[in-house]
């Protein structure tokens, strides 16, 4: 067995289902043992960012890594914005990286770059395998890292002698490390700070937003009166009728400073104290009440709801039901497009089961507010800052949950740094509907502008900060890469249009003019 | 003024006349005084590997260098392929990156990330601005070290503090490091080489591939019948009709070692002994004959054109003029498109000065050898093997040339990496024809996949391999940015479009189907 085989036959033991790749020369002995072991799915992508965005996007819904193929250290760099945000998040995931055999690379040929030094910063797992009989050990031991709790970037540079030199072994299904849950004084002091009265908001993070967490953060929060809030940058919210209502801290600082101003105490669930995106001249960083007091209740990496079980327990709350939201549906808008009429008609359509995710940056601020009593469905955001995650976060998600449809909102401007992703969908055949929010600008950024006292933009500064002149033509742009689209510019023409793209099996994209 | 205004400021006294931008908010501040200041000319991309792309086919026409602005770690990130390629080609350019302040930084916003440690690998000279006070300073150096010869990629990292706080202040120009020629002893023995009559080849790179530098090789050559070559990945050639004959080493290892195999000495002109791209599990890597003596004539950071000179003076060859290539026009082809009859068209109908970027990888192999008797002009391809530079080096080129023509020959997979280049051209109107070669694969990795004896690629290998299902359709590709296309399946199509594309004063497409 060579080194690639091994290297395939270490991944389909330690539970890795999915490869997004866009493989060189240096990997043909990865594709070549892809080939013949189909336990593994590849899925090819035209731009590396849409591989490490849609494998963030997989582990977020699947619950275990996908894994990454990518090219020396140019595909890596490709690749490292959405490394960014998944490292943000806690996302789990297995990068492997080809390189030039030793023996070659010491000619410096073209391609050759020091892998290491451009995967470090975002790679909490890091190796080079320098023999084929290492690789599969080290497969395995990037595994066991990506799911070391709450999730880590693993990433693996296989030479090309290792790939394809004989002498590789398999290696038995790599154990899983169990996060540990908080300890006793910690929980006990929550418990404390809970039952004193004072205004709680209890601040949840990664999979404490879903499933067994966030319904033991709900039965907590109906007891004791804390609210559930979430970060702006989240990685999944299980929201909708029936579930817990959470508030997610908004983007711009004086909302966020007012909605955390009703806070006396803040509880951490693997979540840190909430500061602003960026610094301003005249503002400080930090977002909470200086009055309000810190508690860390589970740290990044514990056991989120076994600790929230065992705060249950301390607080004897067995049988308090989760407060949940009620189901209820507006009624179709009508009309000249604006944020509430597009988000009343998402609220008005979405199916039950539905995976949203949201890059709509400043187009789509009113969706979460008017879709919390829509049928129970997940939402996913962006969770660095590094936008053009949306759509990849699609194919993931699509690919991890075939029988859910995806609803992608995304904006022209973020849309446009990964908008090879479409071409994956249509590959794929995902169930995907992508929505572009077109307002032909970096909207966020004239916000921004406007806010630090600069005076209004001159025609050289708003050259930099719209992107119209030419308008991008989505419709042309999703045909361009075999994927239906319309274009709407009117609340019925919207609701039209989203209705048949979630109940379409395959991917669709709907551009809306703002 | 501020540490922002300080920084234009300080371009502008270096020389630096583009500025290549994806700003973000972390930018404001200098986007503000870019657009008080229109010295330096903005231009907005769309992804950042397109504004590093741009920056070096800028420098590469120019012979100065462009600056570009990018948004934090992932900004840098997304641009950093275009960086290996820069850095691998000696092309100087500046890059200017936000940060946080630091008072900010240490909150850990999600934006925030290791920018020097992503920004080492492909920069030679790396600073991180701390005061206002020191920004001029620090831009004016950072001009220095990407001037300095060949040219080197300078990285300033500038915290958005340094650019909003006041007490900055202005710089004078900055001087240029002279390179220094190459000693006499190595001119001296180079001389003796050549007297000796031994079949010699002289391989250059840099500028020695144009103006000065190559008047002076081609007439070495004449004179002493040495024959000049070029490297696989080169910056600039300056060629066709009254230029020199400059023999490009190709691709396919077999062929270089053939063509290499013919000489007993190499002359070196800031080049490196040719090496093969990739690594085979059954070859060696080195490309030259074993018995052939190598000879550095200069080293890279040395003046290639003085040296050159000095060897002349050495040769006593002061009357000898250079061999030039003969004007020579071909008919227009017909019939069924290949690869000899697309290259047969370019040849009959490239205008004199136009400025050719070709990474057109496997479909443009016969386009050199067919075009060398066309009116003179000028050829660049890929310098560092990560594919997607094309489209982003003609925005550059054509931004330094405005009165030149520029024929950009991409291919669909390398140009899916940075389709986003067609935005700016369409935005800025540059006179760019775009020719897509579209073969619906990674061709040159299905030729490499078999020729390391994995066997065939069965259907999974070759969903790595391929891009169709669903063809990317170029034509709407470019439309949905704004650039007119056209699709062509016969030579005769190809011509019309091409002769129209070329006599455009404005982008175009034309996607030819393989």
């Amino acid at each position: 067995m060579n080194g690639a085989e091994a290297a395939v036959h270490a991944l389909i033991a330690g539970g890795i289902k999915v490869c997004f790749a866009n493989p060189g020369t240096s990997e043909i002995h990865l594709v070549a043992a892809l080939d013949r072991l189909p336990e593994v799915r590849c899925i090819c992508c035209l731009f590396e960012g849409v591989a490490t965005g849609a494998a963030d996007g997989y582990a977020r819904m699947a619950g275990h890594p996908a894994s990454t193929l990518l090219h020396l250290g140019p595909g890596l760099a490709n690749s490292l914005a959405n490394l960014h945000n998944a490292s943000r998040a806690g996302i789990g995931l297995v990068n492997i990286i080809g390189d030039h055999a030793p023996y070659h690379r010491r000619h410096d040929p073209p391609l050759a770059s020091d892998i290491e030094a451009l995967a470090r910063p975002y790679s909490k797992w890091l190796r080079t395998s320098n023999t084929a009989a290492d690789v599969a050990r080290d497969v395995g031991e990037a595994i066991v890292a990506a799911r070391t709790a709450p999730g880590q970037i693993a990433t693996l540079i296989l030479p090309a002698d290792s790939a394809w030199n004989d002498g590789a072994m398999s290696i038995a299904a790599p154990g899983v490390r169990t996060p540990p849950k908080a300890p006793k004084e910690r929980v006990e002091g929550v418990a404390a700070m809970l039952r004193a009265g004072k205004r709680c908001g209890i601040l949840l993070s990664g999979n404490a937003l879903y499933g067994r967490g966030l319904t033991a953060a709900g039965r907590i929060a109906a007891a004791t009166g804390a609210q559930l809030l979430a970060p702006f940058s989240f990685t999944r919210i299980e929201r909708g009728a029936g579930r817990p209502a959470v508030e997610r801290i908004p983007y711009p600082v004086e909302q966020a400073v007012e909605l955390l101003s009703r806070f006396r105490c803040l509880i951490l669930v693997g979540a840190s104290p909430p500061v602003s995106f960026f610094a301003h001249p005249c503002r400080k960083s930090t977002l909470i009440p200086e009055d309000c007091e810190i508690a860390d209740l589970a740290r990044p990496g514990e056991d989120y709801a076994g600790t929230l079980d065992d705060l249950i327990t301390a607080l004897s709350l067995r049988q308090t039901p989760p407060l949940a939201n009620d189901p209820k549906r507006p009624s179709l808008p009508t009309g000249e497009i604006s944020p509430q009429g597009l988000a009343t008609a998402v609220a008005a359509l979405l199916p039950e089961n539905t995976i949203v995710v949201d890059e709509s940056i400043t187009s789509g601020r009113s969706m979460m507010a008017l879709t919390k009593n829509a049928p129970s469905h997940d939402w996913m955001v962006n969770t660095g800052g590094s936008i053009g995650i949306g759509m990849p976060l699609a194919v993931g998600a699509a690919v991890a949950c075939p029988d859910r449809p995806v609803l992608c909102l995304s904006a022209d401007g973020s849309g446009m740094y990964t908008l090879q992703a479409l071409w994956t969908m249509a590959r794929e055949s995902l169930r995907i509907t992508t929505v572009i929010f077109a307002n032909r600008a970096y909207a966020i950024l004239k916000q921004e502008y406007a806010s630090v006292g600069v005076g209004p933009p001159g025609r050289r500064a708003l050259d930099m900060l719209e992107i119209g002149r030419p308008d991008l033509d989505w419709v042309s742009l999703a045909r361009g890469m075999g994927v239906p689209a319309a274009r709407v510019t009117t609340l019925e023409g919207f609701a039209i249009q989203l209705r048949a793209g979630l109940e379409s099996q395959g991917p669709n994209l709907v551009e809306v003019v703002l």
